[in-house]
């Protein structure tokens, strides 16, 4: 059978090194971070990765959790963080038992902790060398998730012994969802509310001792296994129960609230920075959507060229080339091609911002800057966690019956996304709050105040005309969209806030699609790429402009940025431009330069043998031939005696004559 | 705490009685048959359903299904096929289990067969009454799936022993997904080339035994178990190949095709209907998207009653009181709702067609009113299966980090779900064959042709001012939609109907929403139900249109069908009639009677007491303060040596200085 993949290979004309290196400015670490990964005998994805029960993925995730600890001995903690992003492509839930410990326990200490605390706790214990303590982060309980100020795990000041005693007052406050508690934490930053002196001061970090070295619960723990997910079997999410569990005063995290001696608590007014820590979580998921997008898209698409379907007898269609199939992946490669730019600006961002608050300069500055990187970062993740969500279920779909076999990666690839639209900030908490202040910066912007960069385009003055083969235009008109609806939302708001929360989750989605082709073309013009690799780049780019622009057709028409027509001219420009794509498709996927490992499907490998591969990891794993373990209840069955016999013809005329008269 | 669910209930005005006899006309019936399957020890779900691994699934349903054929031995085929349906609302994979036998090995000799063929296989053999026989179904090969007639399975007819051998020629024709086939089957309709004389006649059906009375495979019969998939891992998918399998001439099945000893074939041009029997999957799927639909949308909205975030610290909000929250949710509810009368029609299409065409009296009619039903099914089939696998999504979404815990059955809902998109007939092929037709059927109809009851509004003449308060505007407003963009297409359709798929795809969605609008407004005209009740179901129905209106406004205001200020008008609506439906969510979800062994989920039971459901049953299968089993690992890396113990100081200063000059 002819190989496509490898046809069309041969034939590319981009140079696949050159898109690469646009993507990832950091593409020659990630290639040696890529090879000590699938070359580690451990860390490396084994075949039967799909087939593993909840008992297996969690012993596995122990084991590679054990032999990255060889790997922290010697390095530094950027390129470990890096590693760990990379083999979390694969395997992500390895990643998140680890990120629990080291970023989510990590970052708590280091937000909410003084210098001293977080040498301690992190340091001279081991904590970011993976040595001694496993911490947890329990801040959620049963009752309360993004309503984190409601949380109600009291930890009660005792002046006398200096102590606090941490207590679980109902079923409700249970901490819930900890990953790590179930089984492999041994300290926890606890979030519990501050009672001294009888006043209630609010939710405060402070770590909790859970279990001694041999791993015994401490007396008044109370943890168990919270049971099986959607996803991500691996991480051993648990909740914890506190009864009377004593603290010493030092454990609260002290550097936004002290407490003396005697019980008097001082709060700052800078607590609001408290939590700025935990914004990592979020800016990852947006490399994590470039991330695993690339290797999702990278499979459907493989399949796509490979796969034949209809057209003559002699020579059945590549399924790539149906014009629905193009429509239905296209416009999403280019949503991770956008992704990649993004990604580095907005985590780029974050270490920036974050440097400066642990600098500790210019208080004012930073606190204006973290408020505007809270917006995007909210609207980008939530925004973008449910695009490569639809990604993702698109990508199975477009496999076909063979998108839902297990080892296509898709199935499992969706249920382990799944979380990412939930935890770490609600998608649509996060979109309706992004999107209020979005309409806030609009107003403040009417009336003169100065903006954050990334809002700087809310007091701009647009072209009436913006024409389509202006690429600066693809921008401007969904700056035009966003200024409109805000105005509407102005107009429409009642008071309660609750009124434009439509409007308002508009506005987020709105936000991260100009952030994104914005980013994109700033990286175009920055003379990055040239030549036919920058043609390239600018039809996906276009490509992603007016692809959403049509999903958001009734926006664009409803408030006048647009008329049908011009909607018409876009709908066709898009299919044309999915046509100028169409060669260059295999050129764009290997330019992720992802090895077959981290793809980890039968359907995506490079060398585009789909069939062989896919029987070969089916017998491989399965055997052949095998009679079912309980094939006596399916013989029994088929094999029953009569239902008179079963009765002992206790219903048959003969005995029913005898019963009778 | 207090439960909102049950004082919402115990306030609720309309009378759910009413209301379920008007969504399930055979609601007695089904109520019956709820009892029977949630009391019975081995058909009702076990309390640790969704920790059982993929082999322990496998055989609790072939337990299911050994407890079934107690009860086909005691009752007629309908009721039995009514207890698969309601059985399948908790347990999908078991009812496809079953179904591989009874409906798609049925059905296809059922279409195929000659009487004394039906006779033989179907009830001589008892396989009806799950005896002796246990069918699968054999036509998807590993590199064909929706291009039937592209299948490459080999029937070699020797005239000399009256037989036929069955091959499979390379590994792109094995047998593949063929549920039943790794553990269950014993016999198949195997879909083969049928090849006489040298000549291919095409893909004809024939039956073959796998294996014998041990179970042991026949000679030349070579399976596989194909591994794990996304969901319904209690389905044994198998691969099969043909190495020289010898069968009887006569197990050819010989409705359309017949074979003489020598090998001279007989076709009949009523072939084409051979596919018939296969609509009952796709028609049954419309019935599964209302009876799932209803399973999983009580599920999140007796969460979003339940539970409470943000608002006062003294009175927390029910999460449902947020406008964004109804707008998730409540339109899914009035898509169920809709998708009960819905179905019920198309069934009824089926049945009626499928026995006119058994009884063969007017063959032409028949025909003709079949390819209507192929049409409209394929229409219903694809949209309603989108938009249930979206509906389980949000609803997942929309019970926060606890949607994704096991429990809540939304997972496992969504994967198992998923599939439906995908089999018996790919959602996109068949939208866009749906499509086709509905732009022929217009053309059709410009020309006079009288069309089938499913397509005349493609004839009729439209009020140019749709008025938003009269019910039926509410449907003719698709229709206008579908005649203008079927229109459009007819206009940049360039020869090739892939220049217009994407029209072809609206058009079928169109045709599926103004169906079940249609069919809604007539049950409502019927007198079926009256009062408060009626208010509440016209407040459905028109939420229903309103909202899809507003999800298709680019297309609305596209084709001129609505204009900005309608549409502006149409979102205040919907806004409005969620504030009505507000106070009935409960009674509406209610209203279904679905029994909790049905729902199964820690989140969504009767008694609206979630959260000690849902602590005791993660409590009861997790237990409380257990080790990990594979501590060790957890251990000896928090307790590890140091680097230079590890490495047996062979790099520390002293040795560098022994080894070195």
């Amino acid at each position: 059978m002819s190989n496509f993949i490898q046809k069309e290979r041969a034939q590319t004309s981009i140079n696949i090194d050159k898109i690469n290196a646009f993507l990832d400015p950091n593409h020659e670490k990630t290639e040696k971070l890529f090879r000590e990964i699938v070359n580690d005998p451990i860390l490396s994805t084994p075949k039967n990765f799909y087939d593993l029960t909840k008992a297996q993925q969690r012993e596995l995730s122990a084991r590679k959790i054990e032999r990255l600890s060889a790997y922290i001995d010697n390095e530094d903690f950027d390129e470990f963080e890096e590693r760990m992003v990379l083999l979390s492509i694969a395997d992500p839930a390895v990643a998140t038992r680890l990120a629990i410990n080291i970023h989510l326990f990590g970052n708590a200490i280091k937000g909410n902790g003084t210098d001293d605390q977080i040498k301690y706790w992190l340091y001279e214990r081991g904590t970011l060398k993976l040595r001694d303590i496993y911490g947890c982060f329990a801040m959620t309980e049963l009752g309360h998730g993004s309503n984190v100020a409601q949380m109600q795990t009291r930890a009660t000041y005792n002046p006398d012994r200096q102590t606090f005693t941490i207590n679980t007052p109902d079923l409700k406050a249970t901490k819930w969802w900890i990953g790590g508690a179930a089984h492999s934490s041994n300290h926890a930053v606890v979030y519990a509310r501050l009672i001294s002196k009888g006043e209630d001061y609010g939710v405060k970090p402070f770590v909790v001792q859970l279990r001694d070295k041999n791993f015994n619960l401490l007396p008044g723990v109370s943890i168990g296994d919270i049971g099986s997910k959607m996803g991500r079997e691996a991480i051993d999410n648990g909740w914890i129960q506190f009864h009377n569990v004593e603290i010493p005063r030092e454990y609260l995290l002290q550097k936004f609230t002290k407490i003396d001696a005697d019980g008097t608590v001082h709060l700052t007014p800078l607590e609001q920075l408290s939590y700025s820590a935990l914004l990592q979580g979020r800016v990852t998921m947006v490399l994590d959507s470039f991330r695993q997008g690339a290797r999702f898209i990278t499979i459907s698409l493989r399949y796509a060229i490979g796969r034949q379907q209809f057209g003559t007898p002699q020579e059945e269609n590549q399924i790539i080339n149906y014009s629905l199939h193009q429509y239905r992946l296209v416009p999403y490669l280019a949503l991770v091609y956008l992704l990649g730019p993004a990604s580095q600006r907005v985590i780029a961002d974050y270490n920036r911002i974050l440097g400066e608050l642990y600098a500790g300069k210019d208080i004012k500055k930073t606190i204006f800057d973290l408020k505007n990187l809270f917006v995007s970062s909210a609207s980008l993740k939530s925004s973008n966690t449910w695009l490569t969500s639809q990604l993702i279920d698109e990508s199975r779909q477009a496999c076909g019956g063979h998108g839902y076999h297990a080892y296509s990666g898709l199935g499992r690839g969706f249920v382990d996304w799944s979380v990412q639209q939930t935890w770490e900030g609600d998608n649509n908490v996060l979109a309706i709050n992004a999107g209020r202040s979005i309409i806030k910066y609009y107003q403040a912007g009417q009336k003169g105040a100065k903006l954050g960069v990334d809002f700087l385009y809310l007091t701009q003055k647009f072209d009436k005309n913006l024409k389509s083969d202006d690429l600066k235009s693809l921008i401007d008109i969904w700056s035009v969209l966003i200024i409109k609806v805000a105005q509407h939302a102005l107009l429409i708001y009642n008071g309660d806030w609750e009124s434009v929360s439509q409007e308002r989750l508009l506005l987020s989605k709105a936000h991260s699609h100009r952030y994104l082709l914005e980013t994109f073309y700033n990286r175009l013009q920055s003379g990055d790429v040239s030549g036919e690799e920058k043609t390239v780049l600018k039809s996906i780019y276009q490509l992603y402009s007016y692809y959403f622009i049509d999903k958001f057709a009734g926006s664009f028409l409803q408030f006048d940025v647009l008329d049908s027509s011009r909607l018409t001219h876009i709908q066709a420009e898009i299919k044309r431009i999915l046509g100028d794509l169409r060669p260059h498709l295999v050129g764009l996927t290997d330019a992720f330069k992802y090895p077959d490992e981290i793809i980890n499907s039968s359907l995506g490998g490079y060398n585009g043998d789909f069939y062989n591969n896919y029987f070969t990891d089916v017998t491989n794993n399965n055997g052949k031939g095998d009679k079912a373990p309980y094939l006596s209840i399916l013989t029994d069955t088929l094999t029953r005696a009569s239902k008179d016999e079963l009765l002992s013809n206790s219903r048959s005329k003969s005995t029913l004559s005898k019963l009778g008269e």
